[in-house]
């Protein structure tokens, strides 16, 4: 997994080598190539090695994947949405750049998703299939909901977890759910497309509560960003719940997850792994 | 063509329909439903309808053209790019709702244009051409680089009327060039394609020019928009050329565009109607 990974931070660059310069062109390769953990990624090729179904054939679909969560993070820290000037340790894009290159570089990495997704061996319809997956969940029934969702908290604080889990099925759980409906289209295994996205979006779910007891629990520097939630006053499930009870709910969705895993047929040793490295991140 | 555009009116509304209630869905309807013209679309029809294809088939692509259109729109008025207040007449979209909310509007009709131009009857190997004309159009080789190099400019004033038509090649003409390419594919007279989009590009330099014009000898309230490229001290044709020449270069390409259409077997018109009407709109 380690060798993919590194195979795959190549491709990613070399998507980027043929565009035509541009200081957009560079914002976009600044914060695509700024040592992201490539989770959904990773994801994807495990669930194909499961299948046992080469994980190269999901090099453009995870290519497409981490662009989106690439833009995303892009324009969430943009000083009109979240506001933060770090990045994995390194300044955020519009920090590095200028705001007006950040909403683009955003941009042309949403657009650029949709151009390399079509370049895998994939056959004319699963390639439909899965320009509709990532639409679907990116879009406005999805990731950009939660968003909305998220910044409505700002004049309407959250009272309970229930509303902040609906915000994290959104906000997290839909792109996290994309690799696992993307792996179902590739190796053609549709039958499992829907326990498949819920086990993505409880994982969504998990890995957010996870993010927020990690802000609480280490410092910004081993995490490699500031905690902008909480100087944004922003409700977390700490917050809501208290450190034992958020605590309690991760465990929780760890025992869900595995429950649902049960009920698919195969092997899932590969997405074991991920799973398992997920669930004891400290960052 | 005037029932064909009340009735994409009515098909580009019901897009947004089925989506989950948000503050950025209403800011997407907002932008999208705001008396637009509808140039790219109209010439979608009157190419298909030129091609004997009925123009309804055209109707999930024009939308998508028409999303990318208006995402470009409100992202451009945000205020760190050319902090726009007015639009065809209404408030711009981050002065309606917010400037998140714009980012985001902006982002969600990106992605459901993606997503709509499956809806239509072509076939998979159509919609992968569609997909893939419209990400490379937009993307960071078409509209988004056209955008960079315009903002470039603000610290590297144009000097020379080249530099310029280079920018508006990009910024304006390959989006212009989406309606011809999608058309083709549609209309499976894909020999031709380089030939319309020749057409496209050309036509985006001359409607740039024009609005320049326009800009210059009209009022805002006439055109429904501040005039931000005076504002924001951008070099306009105008500015490099003086407005006798601009006019004078605004011929020349028409009667490029004219002879370029001569050399494309077939009846063209319904497009040459439109393009009457384009080369005649005081607005």
């Amino acid at each position: 997994m380690k060798t993919l990974k590194n195979e795959f931070e190549e491709y990613l660059q070399s998507t980027l080598q043929k565009d035509i310069p541009s200081k957009t062109r560079e914002a976009m390769n600044y914060s695509l190539m700024n040592g992201g953990k490539r989770v959904r990624p990773m994801i994807l090729f495990a669930l194909l090695q499961d299948a046992g179904v080469d994980p190269h054939s999901g090099f453009s679909c995870a290519g497409a994947i981490e662009m989106i969560h690439t833009y995303s993070l892009i324009h969430d820290d943009l000083p009109c949405m979240d506001d933060d000037d770090l990045r994995r340790g390194h300044p955020t894009c519009h920090k590095a750049f200028s705001e007006a290159i950040a909403v683009l570089a955003g941009d042309a990495l949403l657009t650029k998703a949709f151009e390399i997704v079509l370049e895998s061996d994939a056959s004319d319809l699963q390639k439909v299939k899965l320009v509709k997956s990532l639409s679907e969940c990116a879009g406005i029934n999805g990731m950009i909901l939660g968003q909305d969702l998220d910044m409505q908290t700002e004049n309407h604080p959250l009272t309970s977890f229930d509303e902040l889990k609906r915000i994290e099925i959104y906000k997290t759980g839909m792109l996290l759910s994309l690799p696992m409906r993307c792996a179902c289209v590739l190796s053609q295994q549709e039958e499992h497309i829907e326990a498949w996205s819920q086990i993505g979006i409880l994982l969504g779910i998990q890995f957010q509560i996870q993010d927020d007891i990690l802000d609480k629990t280490q410092t910004s520097e081993v995490l490699g960003k500031s905690t902008s939630d909480e100087k944004n006053d922003k409700a977390t499930a700490i917050s809501l719940l208290g450190l034992q009870k958020a605590s309690k709910i991760v465990l929780d969705l760890e025992q869900k997850i595995k429950d649902q895993l049960n009920q698919i047929p195969g092997d899932h040793d590969c997405f074991q792994q991920i799973l398992n490295y997920l669930i004891q991140r400290k960052y």
